[in-house]
C-alpha cells in the first residue's frame, strides 16, 4: 500500500510537471495562450504523442484538429470509452484548465501498465473549448457530434481567416470533418477538469462529481435617457441612464444573492457620451445568469428583466434587452455519475455532488454519448490566470479515482453492452 | 413704444440669424465644430469684423486669438467695459454657446446708433473656452489675466502641434501674448450666455443674472476586486468590482438629492476585464461633484469618499481616488450683479438669481476685473447638440437688458471712476 502511494503521488507529480511543460507551448512569449489551430498546438500534439505512442496507443489528428489517442481494449472490436478534455487555452491562461484532463487521462493509461480493458480508451484533446480565436466555444467537441455547419466554417477570426482555411493552414482537410465524428462504438466521455470555483475547497473535498451543467441565460440591455451637462441639470430633471444601470445592477446581485445556486453577473458596461463632466444618455451592459435548473434560472431572468422595467419607467429612461445565449441545462449520465461517486469513496475521498456553473466539452458530447465529468478542487478558486493550481495529493486521488472507475466499468456485467443514443 | 418693440424684435432675429450664419463656419462638413484657432475660426473672425468695422469701432486679433472690438467713449481717453463670450465651439454644437454672448455685443452697439458713452465697450470675441482642441480650457481668457505659461504654450493637440505653433500658424506671435492681457482702464466684463440648463425655463423666466459660477470637484475612483469565473464563483464569494462601484454610483445620487443645490454626476465608467461572463476585477470611475458654496461641495465630496471607503471594506475591495480638478467657486461682482438685477426688471421680466453649474470666460475675467453674467432660457435645456436654440422673444429681452445696463452704468455717478483689482 505504501509503495503504491508513493507510486501515485509520483505520477501525479509527473502530471503536474507535464501540465507545466504544456504551458510552454504558447502564441505569447512569457505567458501561455494557445488557441485553436495556433503554431504552438502542433508542438503540443507532438509532445503529447510522444507520451502516449510508446504506451501502445495510436494517435491522429483529426480533421477538426483534435489529438486521438486510441489504446485498444482486449477484443480489436471492443467498443471504446473516451477520456480527455481541451488543449486550447485563453489568453494569459494557467497551466490546468482544460490541459489536465488530457494529460490525466494519458497517466491513466500508463497506470494499466499495458493491460487490456472490456473497452478500449480514446484520449481525446479537444483542438478548442475556449472560444478565444472565432467567438465561438467548443468547435473540437462540436466536430465529434457531427454539429459543425457551414456558419460556423465560414467565421472568420481578428485577422479575416475563416475556420475552414485556419483547418488548411493546419495541414488538415475542412472537407472530411464528418470524420472525426464519433461511432456507434464509443460507450461514453468522461472528463476530468478544474471546478475553477470554491466550493469544493470550502467543504475541504478534494474531488467532486457533477451531476449537471447549468443553463445559461446571455443578455444585452442598453438603458437609454437623456445626455446632457453634468454642472447645468439638476438632480431632479435628469434621466440618467448610468444612473439607472447603476440601480439595476445592484438588484441583479440582491436577486441572485437569495435564490440558492444562482448566481447572475453584470461584467461588461459601457456609458455614452462617457465623459466627466456630460450626464450619461447610454448604458449598455450584460447580463450572465446560471443555474442547474432551468425553471428557476428562467424565472430569475424574467424578473430582472422587470426590475429593469420598473427601473427606467420611474427614472424616464427606456429599456431594451436582446439575448446573446440561452442554453439550458445539460444532466450528466446517471450510470456513469453514479460510478464515479463509487470511484471516489474507493480513492478514500467523500464525493460531493454539484452543479458545474460553467460549459464544458461534456455538456456537447452528452447530446450523443452518456457523459461526465469529474472535478478537481481549485485552490482559491483561481483559473485563467497564471496563479491557476492543483495540489499533487488531489491530482493523486484524481488518478486513484480514474483507475477505480475503470476497474468498476470492466467488471460492470452491462458497460461494455450499452450503445449510445446518436 | 410699438415701434420700439418692432424694432427689437427685427434685432433680436438679426441676432438669431448672424448665430446661425456663423455655425456653418465649421472644420466638418454639415455640422459646427470650430475649435482653437481652426481654420473657419478666420472666416468667423472677418465675418463679425464686417458687421462691427462699419459701426465705428477698431478691430484686431490679438496674439492669443481673441477678436477685439473697440467702440471708444465719448471721451478717447474713458475706461473701457468688456463685453462677449466665446468663439470656439464643441464637436456637433449647436448655434448659440458662446456665439451669442458676442453677436448681442454686436446688436448693442448697433442699438447704440452711434450714440458715444462715457466708457468705451470693447467686444471681446474669446478665441478658446470649451478645451476641446487641447484638453484645457479658457486659453482666451486666460491671455487676458496673464495666465497663459509655457506648460500650457507647450501642450500639443492630437496631432501633435503645440499651443504655441497653432498660434503661430494662425498667423500671430506667441512671443508676443502678454500684449493680449487687460490694462488699468478696464471697468469689467459682463457676458451674455445661454443657460444650458432648464432652472430659468422651469420659472418661466426669459433672464437670470449669475451670483455664483459653481466650484467643481473632479475625481477618478478604482474600485479592486477580484476578477473570476461568472459561472462558478458562488455570489457570497465575489469581489465584484462593478458591482462595488454600481452600489456607489447610487450613493452618489442619492447624496446629491438630499442637499439643495447640489449636482454630482458619474458619466465614466470602465469596467475589466469587461467580458460577459466574467466577474469584473476593476471598474474605475469618474466624479464630477458642483456648488456654488465651496464648504458644501467640499462636504459631499469628503462624505461621497467616505461611502466608498465604506462599500469597499464591506465587500472586500479597495477603493482608490485622484483629484483631477479642485476648482473653487467664483462670486461675481455685486455692484454689476445688482445693475444686471435692475436693468432685467426695466425690460419687464422677474429677474432671477442663481449659481453657474458651468465654468466661463466670466470666471477667469473675475480674477481681475468685476464681471457678471446673464443668462438667457435655454428650451429644454438642450446644449452642446445642433437642437440647441433660444426664442426671439429672449433674445429681444436680453437686448433690452444690455441696453438699460448701458444706460444705467452710464448714468452711474461712480462707475466710469471705478479701477479695477488687478
Amino acid at each position: 500500500m505504501q509503495t503504491k502511494t508513493r507510486e501515485t503521488t509520483l505520477r501525479a507529480e509527473k502530471v503536474i510537471a507535464r501540465c507545466r511543460s504544456l504551458a510552454r507551448l504558447s502564441e505569447d512569449a512569457g505567458s501561455t495562450r494557445r488557441t485553436f489551430l495556433s503554431p504552438p498546438m502542433h508542438d503540443c500534439h507532438r509532445e503529447i504523442t510522444s507520451w502516449i505512442a510508446p504506451l501502445g496507443a495510436e494517435v491522429k489528428i483529426d480533421d477538426a484538429g483534435n489529438l486521438r489517442g486510441y489504446y485498444a481494449g482486449a477484443d480489436s472490436s471492443a467498443p471504446r470509452l473516451l477520456l480527455g478534455s481541451h488543449l486550447d487555452t485563453v489568453p494569459n491562461a494557467g497551466a490546468f484548465d482544460g490541459v489536465l484532463g488530457v494529460v490525466l487521462a494519458v497517466a491513466l493509461i500508463e497506470a494499466l501498465q499495458g493491460e487490456r480493458l472490456p473497452f478500449g480508451i480514446e484520449v481525446v484533446g479537444f483542438s478548442e473549448e475556449e472560444g478565444v480565436r472565432f467567438g465561438t466555444p467548443f468547435i473540437g467537441s462540436r466536430a465529434l457530434i457531427g454539429r459543425i455547419d457551414k456558419e460556423l466554417l465560414d467565421r472568420q477570426d481578428f485577422r479575416g481567416i475563416a475556420v475552414r482555411e485556419a483547418i488548411e493552414d493546419f495541414g488538415l482537410n475542412p472537407r472530411q470533418l464528418a470524420r472525426a465524428g464519433i461511432g456507434h462504438d464509443v460507450l461514453g466521455y468522461v472528463e476530468f477538469h478544474i471546478e475553477q470555483g470554491q466550493v469544493l475547497e470550502t467543504m475541504h473535498r478534494p474531488l467532486g462529481v457533477v451531476e449537471t451543467i447549468a443553463g445559461q441565460s446571455r443578455r444585452e440591455l442598453l438603458f437609454r435617457g437623456r445626455a446632457n451637462h453634468a454642472g447645468t441639470t439638476a438632480m431632479h430633471l435628469r434621466h440618467d441612464a448610468l444612473a439607472g444601470a447603476a440601480e439595476w445592477i445592484t438588484a441583479v446581485e440582491t436577486e441572485a444573492r437569495q435564490i440558492p445556486g444562482l448566481v447572475a453577473t453584470v461584467g461588461k458596461i459601457d456609458a455614452k457620451p462617457g465623459a466627466t463632466n456630460v450626464i450619461a444618455g447610454e448604458a449598455r451592459l450584460t447580463l450572465d445568469v446560471r443555474h442547474g435548473l432551468d425553471e428557476v434560472r428562467t424565472r430569475a431572468v424574467h424578473e430582472l428583466m422587470r426590475a429593469a422595467d420598473e427601473i427606467a419607467k420611474r427614472r424616464g429612461l427606456s429599456v431594451e434587452s436582446n439575448i446573446l445565449l440561452n442554453q439550458h441545462a445539460v444532466a450528466m449520465d446517471n450510470f456513469l455519475t453514479h460510478e464515479i461517486e463509487r470511484a471516489i469513496r474507493s480513492a478514500g475521498c467523500e464525493p460531493h455532488r454539484m452543479v458545474s456553473g460553467a460549459g464544458h466539452d461534456a455538456m456537447i458530447l452528452a447530446e450523443k454519448v452518456p457523459s461526465a465529468m469529474i472535478f478537481l478542487r481549485t485552490p482559491g478558486g483561481i483559473s485563467h490566470d497564471p496563479a491557476e493550481s492543483v495540489s499533487v495529493e488531489d491530482v493523486a486521488k484524481a488518478l486513484e479515482c480514474g483507475l477505480h472507475l475503470l476497474d468498476q466499468l470492466a467488471a460492470s456485467p452491462t458497460f461494455s453492452k450499452r450503445t449510445h443514443r446518436a
